[in-house]
């Protein structure tokens, strides 16, 4: 019974995703879902990108968190569109709460959207929204062993983002480990080492953004 | 009709955490619910505890992970019981989990009993599990936003673990921040800035499960 009502939940919301998807690619835009733990750099990341890219290529954003609109006011100073959801406890996004913003976000003059998740490494990765990509952040401050620990969120992503490497000096953890443990789950996932303070490694994340553009 | 399912797994698990808790009871083991986001340094905080205070209290403990049993094995080293449970997929651990370990674990010769529950700073605050405090970890680096993102487990913990304060001179991380907005969501919480890698401020929360064991 109780797995009957899971499956349920996830097949309603595989068909909204669905949709979404259908509306997304009506319009031309490239849907990146952002996910990983709380204070990995999500936000962060998004300014530094938006910031690089903007003058280019027109994009908006949304950005879900359980309550506040901190990381909507941070986007709002870059001069782009940004929707807050606030899932009110839920502990992801799903479907239909992407559905609701677009009702407040028009997509006619975007290329590119990103969909900032709940800072979450387990839940988000079960839920699709309508995006292309699943792209997530691991901080090195987080562990080497996370993949192991959590494999699902690497499994359902197709770029891990492996962010403060400017912190390397000051703890352990070792990278190598990273990438050959999130390979063994995911053996096409990208990885890209990045620092979001120093801009390190940013240059190859906006390459394959402008890459799957293109496509 | 999804609220009332949602109702009925919370009052479900309600009933099964206060049968936990007389059975902790009964055996005079006081119980710690310790939880954070993945990787803010539950099982260093536990490893640093248990060498502290093994030799004059007897301690077990119960790891929850969704997978593996990195984290069991780390705590085996030290010479005390230790129970791995995997969540195999579930985000949080709920009463039931915490009951099928009472099966492995003799809890007659113990007196504290920690449960590490799994890495996520939202869903683990919503299940008791028969604890007779929640304690959750925030680390530095998770940034001083968290108390106003993801109130409900600041509202639910008895004590505030800030770590990693040994980071503070390398990242932007206003403590007093992170204070005032916990304290505004929780006026009774207690608060202590610990690094598990140096040991300072591990002191105060050695004493405060000193007291409350004597309590």
């Amino acid at each position: 019974m109780k797995i009957k009502v899971v499956r349920d939940i996830l097949e309603a919301n595989q068909r909204i995703a669905s949709e979404n998807r259908e509306i997304f690619t009506r319009h031309g835009v490239f849907v990146i879902n952002l996910m990983s733990s709380p204070g990995a750099g999500k936000t962060t990341l998004l300014e530094r990108t938006i910031e690089s890219l903007k003058d280019t290529i027109p994009i908006g954003v949304i950005e879900g968190d359980i309550r506040s609109s901190i990381d909507a006011e941070r986007i709002n100073k870059l001069g782009v569109p940004v929707v807050q959801i606030n899932t009110d406890g839920a502990c992801h996004l799903d479907g239909n709460m992407v559905r609701e913003c677009l009702r407040e976000l028009d997509l006619s003059p975007l290329r590119l959207l990103f969909v900032e998740n709940v800072g979450n490494l387990v839940c988000p990765a079960e839920f699709k929204i309508g995006e292309d990509h699943k792209v997530m952040i691991l901080s090195v401050t987080e562990g080497d062993d996370k993949p192991s620990k959590y494999p699902l969120m690497f499994r359902e992503s197709s770029v891990l983002l492996i962010n403060k490497i400017d912190l390397l000096p000051y703890i352990e953890c070792d990278l190598e480990r990273i990438r050959a443990s999130a390979r063994d789950i995911n053996p096409g996932l990208e990885i890209f080492e990045i620092s979001c303070k120093t801009g390190e490694g940013l240059d190859r994340w906006y390459r394959w953004i402008k890459n799957n553009l293109a496509s």
